[in-house]
């Protein structure tokens, strides 16, 4: 077969600093997909597209085409209208398991594809897992019938979903391209569009913890995913918020679980709380569904709790079943007296995965319960000598790695003397 | 065997701009060679350093590196001093043979490695070849005798002299990551250092059917030369040479080959034989011999020939054989009366190549006999219906696409309204 274009020529292109045309873009990745242009050929597209940048419509054209790479669901044979959310992933970011549930009991449908964890960020399907008999893997009958069955969905991927995302991303991460605003946005949204939700919520984090360290580069991606969004027909928008600090009291993978199931039973920690309906109303609002139930009376009454347990049985999960639990636990106490000013998202992510709740490399497996439980939060008054964290950990010579990764993670301020806390949500963006 | 650095980490630091440092680089191209840093990664971080350029130090790391890769040869045991000479590649460019005998009459030892042509530039080895029997392939101990008792020996690299650039160069051919600077100097000068020579005259070349279309360019990348020439104590010059009309009045291989012998047996084109004596004196002069001989006095009386003769025979050829000729022959006339202000190299340089005098992929062969012939040269009087250019190839169908090639190539300027000629050489630029 004879190609319409050279890669070489599309690479120079864009290394000239010139906008690719639609059928070029079409092409490269229908052609990488093919193996006809090979895996350099991108790495050398992908590190100029970082360092040059692409326009609007480069970026809506090369999603568009990472969807069409695939086959792109579609949940129009379902009376309930469906939304959904996604995080570009934080520490103690658990808020996907009481929101799915909460946001079907008022109404909606959730059909989530989810991933798992890579670095210090968890993944929602790891933590899933934690819960014994549960699985990731479904077929399309399958979350057919579940999400008019109980409403919610939280599944693997197939590999037949955006596949030249699938094959960029893992090409991306070994080339040092990962950091392209263009192609974290387009590797985002081709795979929720595909994932066929009609609304969609982003929530964008921003802070130590997460992937975009300060404010106008999580804007920019913010707006940059709105826009595609918006021009593939999903109506989104993001709220942009705090991840300088974990979300919770508990980072790492049963422990969340635990947590997020307080959230359902109508305790939990008030941030975890904050942003769980914040999302869902967004969620809802987003549906067209903002009339239709209070998400904090969903909490309230139990019905969200009651979704929650349909949920994990229908995939195979034993809500009543004990949770997994770390065979070791070490205590971090406070070193002195004050107000806990900062609790550093990064080092207790870094702690939880060298304690074995997250992976290094993608073949990896995870401890369920290992991981961070967080025993004062920042702005709460410090005793010195009290309990300031647990660590869990199955590996006792785990304790070493984790606890150096702790070492510059904590600052109490004299009482009194604390500065205000930035608040949780800090912006929202819409088309 | 744990490895002292990350790939990905040496990537993102060219990315963001920054040095690398020695080791960094020392690894990288060596854990290339070993294929721990893959292609793809290779390829990243080539279009980052096109993109985000290096420094003196950087570059000249990266040569030592690119030669450390292999075997350095080592001419001390030869009475004679060493020089040689590169050019960046040009239309008609056949001074290395001329030059190579020159020199060596005159009393220096040419070690040349040399390369085949890819592209509208022909390769020295593809034009040597058209002579019967010449063989490209030397032994060490074949180039040491031949240098000896001739003086002269121009033949291939071995896979050994500088792995790391034979795969980086194949790498960057298909990744759209050749054009950079720091790039090209250290491909062409890893090459001449592992090659042993003690003395180097640099032939950029500057213009259309040149690979820098630029004055600035061009003495960018000669400059950068020079100075990765002196920091590895290899005596350096460059000069910066016209390329905007092919050089004397034939490109092709066997074409080239006879106005070569031309050269050296007194005659030939004033271009050829003026740069061939401009490059001879700075080779000799580089290499510390320049009260020995006078290298015109070399063409008049013979001894040129002599050892061009004794220099092609060594290396299996028969310099009294009859060179190839074409099958069929088409000729392009005059279109007016007046001066030829124009005769556009790279047209010239793209239909030798359509008419089988180039290759377009490494595996293709070459058409000995293939190639232009000059009747005209600009600064020439124009007379309307007689001879211009004669093509050269054994497969007719080749005529219509080298004629398209050459739609544009000829201005001619109304008698006596023709501006200056541009000099040959350009500028001259030592450490």
């Amino acid at each position: 077969m004879s190609e319409p274009f050279a890669a070489v020529d599309v690479i120079i292109a864009k290394r000239e600093r010139r906008e690719l045309d639609d059928a070029q873009i079409d092409w490269v990745l229908d052609a990488y997909t093919r193996g006809v242009v090979a895996e350099e050929q991108m790495a050398a597209l992908a590190m100029a597209i970082l360092l040059n940048g692409m326009s609007r419509r480069e970026i809506a054209r090369w999603t568009a085409a990472m969807v069409a790479s695939g086959e792109r669901m579609d949940w129009s044979a379902l009376e309930r209208r469906t939304t959904d959310k996604h995080s570009t992933g934080g520490v103690g970011d658990k808020i996907t398991l009481p929101l799915a549930p909460l946001v079907a009991a008022c109404g909606a449908a959730v059909p989530q594809l989810s991933g798992r964890g890579l670095g210090h960020t968890g993944g929602t399907l790891d933590k899933l897992e934690s819960i014994p008999g549960w699985r990731a893997t479904l077929s399309r009958q399958e979350m057919l019938d579940q999400l008019r069955e109980v409403g919610a969905v939280v599944c693997a991927a197939s590999a037949d979903l955006a596949p030249a995302d699938r094959r960029l991303y893992a090409l991306r991460d070994v080339t040092g391209t990962v950091e392209a605003i263009p192609l974290i946005a387009s590797s985002i949204m081709s795979k929720k569009i595909a994932e066929g939700t009609a609304a969609l919520v982003l929530d964008v984090k921003v802070g130590s913890g997460a992937f975009m360290k300060d404010r106008d580069s999580a804007a920019e991606l913010a707006r940059t995913m709105v826009e595609l969004g918006s021009d593939a027909g999903v109506r989104t928008v993001a709220l942009l918020t705090d991840m300088d600090t974990p979300l919770g009291r508990t980072v790492g993978n049963a422990l969340e679980v635990r947590e997020s199931v307080e959230v359902l039973a109508g305790g939990g920690p008030g941030d975890v709380v904050e942003l769980t309906l914040t999302l869902a109303r967004e969620m809802l609002a987003a549906a067209g569904l903002d009339a239709a139930r209070d998400p904090a009376e969903a909490l309230r009454d139990g019905s969200a709790m009651d979704t929650w347990r349909r949920m994990v049985r229908a995939q195979g999960g034993d809500p009543d079943a004990p949770l997994p639990r770390a065979r070791h636990t070490h205590t971090v106490l406070t070193p002195a007296d004050g107000v806990l000013t900062r609790l550093d998202a990064l080092a207790v992510g870094v702690a939880a995965w060298r304690l074995g709740a997250g992976r290094a490399r993608k073949e990896d497996g995870v401890q369920p319960g290992a991981g961070v439980e967080i025993h004062l939060k920042p702005g709460e008054t410090a005793v010195g000598g009290a309990p300031l964290l647990t660590l869990h950990t199955d590996e006792e010579d785990r304790f070493g790695p984790a606890l150096q990764a702790l070492a510059e993670a904590v600052v109490i301020a004299p009482e009194g003397s604390s500065p205000p806390l930035a608040p949780l949500v800090i912006d929202r963006i819409s088309a």
